[in-house]
């Protein structure tokens, strides 16, 4: 009799479960969406009032009603009953964190809260604490304190820290009687199992917090506000707990909330991003590196050790598969720098020509970039239309192409672009290799690694290294259904090993593509030019990118003046 | 009653006249236009043989031929007698030359040479000679010869020198029987005139000779080849004589020829590009450049003094204006350029907004890139598509665009493809300044210049410099006439001085570009950017341009490698 396992996923916009086959792997066919009544609010909350820009909140009640709704939905429509379900596994957004009282009631579900935006949930858009966290950064450095390395150099505004001592600044009474500020998965795994734990994931890569180290120490947190001193023990109190751990099992409530049988293995949550790890690679173990290939890109690497890799935004125990380090790093214009490509630049004749053979015009250029050899365009470019996130972490970065003649073709710098991107990832796992974590094998899920084929052989050839297709369209909800596996173990049906779980569970195609070596030669030397423009533009030899957005920025407000005084003289 | 003057311009594909009103340099409204029979022979000689790559030759009967009818037709046409002509002009594609005998019959005319291709004209676009011309750039350097300065460094292919050392070496006997090796424009002027000279404009340019100097010394032609020891006075004998010089009048056999009467004065020739610039500026003064607008861009000079401007490709006196020293800049990408951009990278939706609104794709991104201002769109060029002729002098550069980014628009890229000309000019008038010698006002004739204010605007700005539009679109021609006028002189109703001439001929439209101050402020911060990426990438700081296309043609050449591998293992 097959046993399933139920991963659900939290995005930004909607709840999505799945259920996988303990013993295969296997998706089932049906997969349960639900979008939030509230989606984001960021100009208001449900009462009307008024949000400050750089505000993006989210109403934990919709997170509830979406899970009443896919979990019962989804067994329903793949014909499965809930007695067969072994474990339920949570992903969400990350960060995304909400005040919760002693109960685990979210102070916004609060009639004296109703009005206020800092009781809801500051979803991971939300940047209304900017400032902390740059204060928090300075601090860090002021400091020498060792987490900021761990973070590539970078407290981001995204995280928990810089939020909760807002609150405690502009909003006491709040920060008073808030029992803990929880991650928003980590409380839906409380609304499960009535236990209240805090995951590694989140923990680690998003609050400061290190598997040995734990939280920064008092005296740091005193430093930057006496009110914060003791922030852990009064707000962040919660054990920390692995991922893959099993936080309890459904109680009466849980089984209200979800249909599933009371006494169902439930784990502790885990960040979107990381989840979908443990749904993508085979063998659990170090030098395995997930790429998730979207409008931008996420890399994850599983290591072995605690390092410091420069750019990498963050490194943390137990955060993509328990007893291991994740690491992680992304090229911040990866889909949408094709997307720009062809929106912007492809001209009438090819959209012609794509619409004649029935072909989209990513196909159509993708066909005649195929035909190209690398090097053949003799073009080159950096992919930092929308900036870089790693290695440089910089955001004010643009895009750059060299080596344009008037025989140039549109299909030519789109397989530039192309390559840029996958130069950038070289970029990444060469830096991984230099600070000493090796990269061995490279998965890829998202979009883009199912449906360009010819992107995906550049990605090969230019880091030199083989990439395994993921057939999962929802790796994330699938991770959290194999280390959902982990707190059932063998006993119930699970596993006790991540190794043993992934290796069965891991959803594939049998598409590996492997590195060309005559096209490896090629690139090689390409590289080596990407690389001097990458150092010459990216690290300070030359500031044409920053002095052009000064200049942007003085043009603008000239116009603005001029424009002005024009219409103050009519 | 007015008189007139025929101007005759030879092009590559045909000859062209018209006809100047003395008195107010009024261009007479029919323009007679003569292809020529043969065009340009590349692959084959009229009777079957054929030819090499890199050839590209002309028969000089096809020059007598263009004459013949379009110097009777002119006057037809726009109603004028031969008797109120008092003199005419001819410029010629420069370098173009071809071995005569003592009479001045061209050797391809003989039958003996009819089936030899050097016996015909060589054309500007022939390159038969470029193993000449980089021995004797080789030579010049090691023996530091001054000429090569004058030269921008390089002799070219393109001209004389070469090319006739090419035939003592490959074609002894007909470097034995030819009398002279001429100019085409000087050869057309003997058939007319009877009397044979050089010009001081081709002889500067393109015949390493100088007005103070004379051509290099018995001493390098020996020490280049012994055949050419003696080459100057046994093939370069006739006299030098400066442009606007009275080479004489129309004898009978000019008179059968043309239709103009016996007696009139003909000036000796000058090279095409240089005669716009009679035709084009009004004050005859040093610091006046005048730009030819059209799918590459020539900067010409007037200068007062003898400089060596690096980058410039040639310096003589004599050679724009007579009594002046002429100057001669380019850029290889200009309107090209533009038309690179609108061929290949307009997407389908501005092709289709274009069109109903009625407007031509240039109209409707020029309209769109009007708005902007400058340093508004973040984005920065170089201007290298085809290459940088001055002042790197280098045709192995490429193109480049750097500050792209998500939210760049094809209106964005394009101005900043114009601006990048824009910045190459500068840089052009930057460096005759840096040289001493002074630009103070520009002139611009050529396509462009008439049908694009924007990039006019831009211009202006860029190089703050007031920018006055010519009016003919036959500015060769018509400089041609005006310095016919010198030859005719007052007593038969022309000029004594150019200064008098061209101020009264000149043929401008009312439109002057004036520099905005204000956007020459932005301007010249985004210049600084400019001269950093040029003098990095184009003074040898970065190899990455050449980098790009030596692995090019490594690719290529691996690629059809491989083809061949598969297709054996068939």
């Amino acid at each position: 009799m097959a046993k399933y396992i139920i991963g659900v996923d939290y995005g930004t916009l909607s709840g999505r479960a799945i259920i996988a086959d303990v013993e295969t792997g296997r998706e089932l066919p049906k997969v349960c969406d639900y979008n939030y009544p509230h989606a984001v609010m960021k100009t208001e909350l449900p009462g009307g009032k008024k949000l400050p820009v750089d505000y993006a909140l989210q109403d934990p009640q919709d997170y509830l009603e979406a899970l009443s709704n896919i979990v019962p939905d989804v067994m329903k429509e793949n014909g499965v009953s809930p007695e067969d379900v072994i474990a339920i596994g949570v992903d969400f957004t990350a960060c995304s964190v909400l005040p919760v009282d002693k109960e685990g009631t979210p102070l916004c579900f609060l009639g004296k809260y109703r009005e206020d935006p800092m009781a809801y949930v500051q979803l991971w858009q939300h940047h209304g604490a900017q400032e902390e966290a740059n204060e928090i950064t300075r601090l860090a450095e002021e400091r020498g304190e060792k987490f900021l390395a761990r973070l590539g150099g970078k407290v981001s505004s995204e995280s928990l820290i810089p939020r909760i001592w807002k609150i405690a600044k502009d909003d006491p009474e709040l920060y008073h009687d808030m029992d803990e500020y929880l991650e928003a998965g980590d409380w839906i795994v409380e609304q499960l199992t009535g236990s209240r734990y805090r995951n590694s994931c989140d923990a680690g890569c998003k609050s400061l917090w290190h598997a040995q180290e734990g939280f920064p120490s008092k005296d740091f947190f005193r430093a930057l506000d006496p009110r914060l001193e003791n922030v852990v023990e009064e707000k962040l109190h919660s054990p920390i707990r692995p991922i893959g751990f099993k936080a309890g099992e459904i109680t009466e409530k849980g089984a209200r909330l979800t249909g599933l049988k009371v006494g169902t293995a439930v784990s502790v949550a885990i960040a979107d991003g990381h989840a979908s790890v443990a749904g993508t690679l085979e063998e659990a173990e170090e030098g395995q590196m997930v790429m998730i290939m979207g409008t931008s890109c996420a890399h994850f690497l599983v290591g072995t050790e605690d390092k410091i890799v420069p750019g990498c935004f963050s490194v943390a125990k137990d955060s993509v598969l328990p007893g291991f380090y994740g690491y992680e790093c992304g090229q911040s214009g990866f889909g949408d720098h094709y997307a720009w490509f062809v929106n912007h630049c492809v001209p009438e004749e090819y959209s012609q020509m794509a619409r004649a053979k029935g072909m989209d015009i990513h196909q159509y250029l993708t066909e005649k970039c195929a035909a190209l050899n690398p090097g053949e365009s003799g073009l080159l470019a950096l992919d930092w239309w929308n900036g870089n996130r790693s290695v440089l972490n910089d955001s004010d970065l643009t895009g750059l192409i060299v080596g344009m003649r008037l025989t140039t073709r549109p299909e030519e710098v789109y397989r530039a672009l192309i390559e840029a991107t996958a130069y950038g990832t070289r970029k990444i796992v060469d830096t991984f290799e230099e600070s000493g974590v090796p990269v061995e094998k490279i998965y890829a899920t998202g979009g883009i690694s199912q449906k360009n084929p010819v992107a995906m052989q550049i990605f090969a050839d230019i880091t030199n290294r083989p990439i395994r297709i993921a057939a999962s369209k929802n790796s994330g909800a699938l991770g959290s259904a194999v280390l959902a596996s982990l707190a059932a173990g063998s006993e119930r049906g699970g596993y006790d090993r991540i190794e043993d779980a992934t290796r069965v569970m891991a959803n594939l195609t049998d598409i590996e593509y492997r590195p060309n070596p005559q096209h490896v030669k090629l690139y090689d030397q390409l590289y080596k030019n990407y690389v001097e423009l990458h150092d010459y533009f990216g690290r300070g030899q030359s500031n044409v990118m920053k002095d052009l957005k000064r200049i942007q920025k003085e043009s603008i407000l000239k116009k603005a003046e001029w424009n002005l005084t024009e219409h103050l003289a009519m």
